[in-house]
């Protein structure tokens, strides 16, 4: 079984759940609030049992780890050396409900643990992002890398505020915000981790950092397309990134220590 | 002369400056710094000049203020009840340099001081909003309108962190957002007001913030589409909305006083 069958059908399955979500994103407006939670539920079961099954039929052996299925385990499964698909079936369930155009299919393929194959697709602005691991990364089926920017000053940073707040959360959010913003040109927030991965990788963006987020389905699959795309994957304190921590950090070669050393002061 | 001709000819004028600006923004990646500076001046003054003669063309009475004219002037021309164009050829230029796709034109028209006519036209996104005074708000031809939320715990912000980097101002923005954070679902940087505005009209987004940005020409349009499309715009402090001011807020009617409660205990 080659990587470019596994990237194949990661792809088939992301188009197959973006048509759900697309159907989804325009009725969102027209249904009142009760209707909306259910919409993203739906939309999110609907998503992740089409890419699971579709998987399973051509992977049978292979293990999945999925968003919906965890927070109904109430647990995200141990990561194994066994090829492991890794899928948020819908990144940007605010941005759905609001209508807001950043969402995304998120399918992340692990073999030993490696992040191997990665597909991101937004049907709304009809991106379709991808990567094998030491294939390189694509946009729409054109190569795509990180920015040759070395210069924090004139960098751009995508993060999130995330769900939390409590104080001592929000604090260290904006407190890092008010510093960073002294050392970079400026920042945006869009919504989804996994398309602000795939915005450094194609270089409309420098820098990315997000702590505290959902799980590993949301950073698998941009890990991979990033590093293809020539960019760097690390723990915000500079340190080798982990999967699991649900701590995530990327840019270009240039800046990451430049970067690491503005995060880690604020610490 | 009526409104509608005033609304085809900055119809007309926006979509040929999209057209500058389209070509642009896939060139940015592929020249040094140097170039896209020379690359965002020379679009941003192809795009005025253009903007400019095409409405001097047809209504040859009528004023002019322009950022791009105003920067070289050194200042803004005073607005009078004359009706008088006001327009940034180019909103988003941080996202223009790093090919992120949220820029657009902006031309407003006001007549007796009052925003009459607004054109904003992202041509990378391909969406065109517009709006008459009296007539109703538009977006690729379709009525647009405000969200129907009326709980700020459920409602979507999107402001922005400006370009001034001095203490104050900075500790003023990040703690607006720390405490806006405890009241609101989440918040949204994307780098252009003018889109910002038209966000919160479509009900993308439910409201919207911004203190010092450039000048009259960021809101000029968005002012009359959000109007039309339902919604309020005002002083962040809930007193009237003044043009040249470099302050706005902007929401729906159920979330105006909830909403500037939380701006003005942070103030």
């Amino acid at each position: 079984m080659s990587e470019e069958q596994f990237l194949a059908a990661a792809v088939e399955a992301a188009k197959n759940a973006g048509e759900i979500i697309r159907n989804g994103f325009y009725q969102t407006k027209n249904v009142e609030h009760k209707g909306q939670v259910d919409l993203v539920t739906e939309t999110d079961k609907a998503c992740e049992d089409l890419i699971f099954n579709h998987l399973r039929k051509h992977f049978p052996d292979h293990k999945f780890i999925g968003e919906e299925t965890s927070a109904a385990l109430g647990a995200t499964a141990d990561l194994t050396d066994d090829p492991t698909w890794i899928v948020d079936p819908l990144d940007g369930t605010t941005n759905f409900v609001h209508g807001f155009p950043f969402v995304c299919v998120s399918i992340g393929l692990t073999i030993g643990k490696i992040p191997t194959v990665g597909v991101v697709f937004n049907p709304i602005m009809n991106e379709l992002f991808m990567a094998v691991r030491g294939k390189g990364a694509f946009l729409n089926g054109s190569p795509i890398k990180v920015s040759s920017q070395d210069e924090l000053v004139k960098a751009l940073l995508v993060t999130e505020v995330g769900t939390k707040r409590d104080k001592t959360t929000l604090d260290d959010t904006t407190n890092r915000i008010n510093k960073l913003l002294y050392k970079i040109r400026s920042i945006r927030m869009c919504g989804s981790l996994a398309l602000n991965m795939c915005g450094v990788a194609c270089g409309r963006l420098d820098l990315c950092y997000e702590m505290g987020f959902g799980g590993p389905w949301d950073v698998a699959a941009g890990a991979v397309i990033l590093q293809e795309a020539g960019g760097l994957v690390f723990d915000p304190s500079g340190g080798e990134f982990d999967l699991m921590s649900r701590r995530m950090a990327g840019s270009n070669g240039l800046l990451k220590d430049k970067f690491v050393k503005e995060l880690g002061d604020t610490n």
